[in-house]
């Protein structure tokens, strides 16, 4: 089935922010044995009938996000209904939600707001739980006077759009792709491995499989790799991908590496305390965005200063002073003294140089140590040197400081 | 001057990379006074085709980015010169550094390479430093028996095109938009405050002023106003949005609230340390992320237990008895005693319940407090409401919070 995507926004075109919506769409298709076929972007306001009237000929399946919300250039939900020649009408159910709310919120209840409460004749609406306008669903000829695809209208935010798309839009085009055959399809997420790693570990031994798809997809410390076509050559694939890389697999689901280490200190009863110098808190973030972190997570400190290490953390003045800050035995007495601290099982401590300045010729920007200290296991210390901007670097440090917590847990 | 992008990309179609080239041309064009009115994504190999018998007739400046190496979907070149009947010829200097650049690093000079070197008659040449497809510039109606726009052929990796772009686009574009007025434009980033509340504000008033552009572009906590066009309408526009919303524009320039929390304590020699609870190191990740953060930050605390809120920040067991952990006594003592610990001018303390479990009848999922503490001011307390999922009532609250300390910098 031909699937179009048509993203509107004007802050797109103008390079304000990245287009988020192309590829989580994309993903989320793919086990429904869909692809998009193309996607365009176009800016706010009329031009999103133009480009309606274009793509409706040529695609089954058509995503339009953003042009729902109250003001004047969201005209998304009004221009389909006039192309398919469609009643709006309010929905009081829409209406209520958007009441509620705004009023919890003590948000003045503008006229305009009742605009994202009016539904096309036919449309099924698709419940937003984290803003006013909901997403729509008008079937394949929906008007049976116009030919038209099946439409799915979804909100800009990704933060809105993504929880719609797996509640509402995910069971929909389960149903409308029934018939059809979707490919078996495994992914596989991968710690500190760069791409060119794992293509080169796997990659010609995957494509000598007959009918295999093979996809990566890269983000800062962590790879997805992805395999489809029948379930046998999916199974084979696997099976390479096991042997391979099974060290490197932190999940074969849809979760972080933060949340894997939290389930496995959940389940072994145990508990984490972060001791961060250049991650500045990200660590503590991550860890803190899991549901139910709560339970293992006692205590982060995020000593930026030498003063904070030694008052804070116990770390030996002395030892700043012959080694330095950033040095393998500063990160250790800062993870001992934040485990003991805070009694926790496990610690994670971080000290290193982000940069842009600070950096020195034996010492340069993109120095790190990362420390695992533990109640029954000896500490250890790992350098890394991974020159990169500023956040890219905590990142990836964040992501080498849980694998390395991680392979501990399952030891 | 009407400008769309074509990206060409299998890759992109099945969201492995995101498509940074959108972003990259739109920023790069607008000193020349171009916006890019659409975008378009379609897979490698023919449909390049109808893409461009598409847009040729609705535009005067058309980029397409892929379909230039030696691949045999790669035919971007190929296709164009066909739409143009131009004769394709093969251009020595080309082949040289194809040559040059592929013997240096020992790789084989397979047949497909020399397709690279081919170039339409009346094209020009872009040199590529970093790889081996050059791009090409056709100028509008380059044969004078086809109608077409100014069409720019620039290689796939944002690592090639980026320089090619700079280096040789750049220059071309000043050429062909010299006589343009390119159109002012003023941005505005306001904290805390929602895009309706803004449009009822604003909407009204800059709409009624003649020739000008107004966009809004949100993030959980913030909203962006852009407004452009002649250069008095921008001043008329900018006069009402001072005046409306002043309290709220915490920047007019590409910068975070947190980099401007960094800025101004940094102007005042001020120190600040911070003590989270719900906000779980989002705050100091926020903070940390400013280059030069370390010259005001000097220490944070994540104390997501209550042992952890009387040992580490000297919060008083009776107080969390009475009032509980979530109030407004625990984060003002948060506060003091995360700062005089720190010995810092400035704290801010937050404590709340980000679910999605912890709640209670009086104090539902959603309830926080953020406590400022300061060497020479009162300490002051807000109670906030925000029901929303774990990560946006994280970075909701963040906002709120340097907000609160931004203004008490400016008074």
């Amino acid at each position: 089935m031909r699937t179009i995507v048509i993203n509107t926004g004007t802050e797109i075109l103008l390079g304000d922010v990245v287009n988020a919506h192309l590829a989580f769409i994309a993903r989320e298709i793919f086990e429904f044995g869909l692809r998009i076929d193309e996607q365009r972007t176009i800016s706010d306001g009329t031009t999103i009938a133009f480009a309606l009237r274009d793509v409706f000929p040529c695609a089954e399946i058509v995503f339009v996000t953003g042009g729902l919300g109250p003001t004047t250039d969201d005209v998304t939900r009004e221009t389909v209904a006039e192309l398919l020649q469609l009643e709006l009408i309010e929905d009081t159910r829409v209406r209520e939600a958007i009441h509620s709310r705004l009023s919890l919120r003590r948000i003045a209840l503008t006229k305009r707001v009742w605009r994202q409460a009016q539904v096309p004749i036919g449309a099924e609406v698709l419940p937003n739980d984290r803003g006013t306008a909901p997403g729509l669903y008008l079937p394949a000829n929906v008007n049976s006077t116009v030919s038209s695809p099946h439409l799915f209208l979804l909100p800009g935010p990704p933060r809105e759009l993504q929880p719609i798309f797996r509640q509402s839009v995910a069971p929909i085009l389960h149903r409308i792709t029934a018939d059809l055959h979707p490919p078996a399809m495994r992914k596989f997420q991968l710690a500190v491995m760069g791409e060119s790693i794992v293509e080169k570990k796997i990659g010609a031994k995957i494509l000598a499989i007959p009918g295999i798809e093979l996809g990566y997809c890269s983000r800062p410390g962590e790879v997805e790799v992805r395999v489809s076509g029948s379930p046998e050559a999916v199974e084979t694939a696997e099976g390479i991908i096991q042997s391979e890389l099974a060290d490197a697999i932190f999940t074969t689901e849809d979760e972080t590496l933060a949340a894997v280490v939290v389930r496995l200190l959940s389940k072994r009863g145990e508990t984490l305390a972060l001791a961060e110098s250049f991650t500045g808190g990200l660590l503590a973030h991550q860890i803190t965005n899991v549901a139910g972190a709560s339970k293992v997570f006692l205590a982060g400190w995020v000593a930026y200063s030498n003063e904070e290490k030694i008052r804070a953390l116990g770390v030996a003045a002395s030892s700043i002073r012959r080694f330095g800050a950033v040095s393998q035995e500063v990160a250790l007495e800062m993870g001992e003294g934040a485990r003991t601290a805070a009694r926790a099982t496990h610690s994670i401590a971080t000290t290193g140089i982000a940069g842009p300045s600070g950096g020195t010729a034996e010492k340069p920007v993109g120095t790190a140590f990362i420390a695992i200290s533990s109640a029954s296991y000896a500490p250890i210390c790992r350098k890394f040197f991974l020159p990169s901007d500023r956040e890219t670097f905590k990142q990836l440090l964040a992501q080498n400081a849980f694998d390395l917590l991680r392979k501990r847990l399952l030891a």
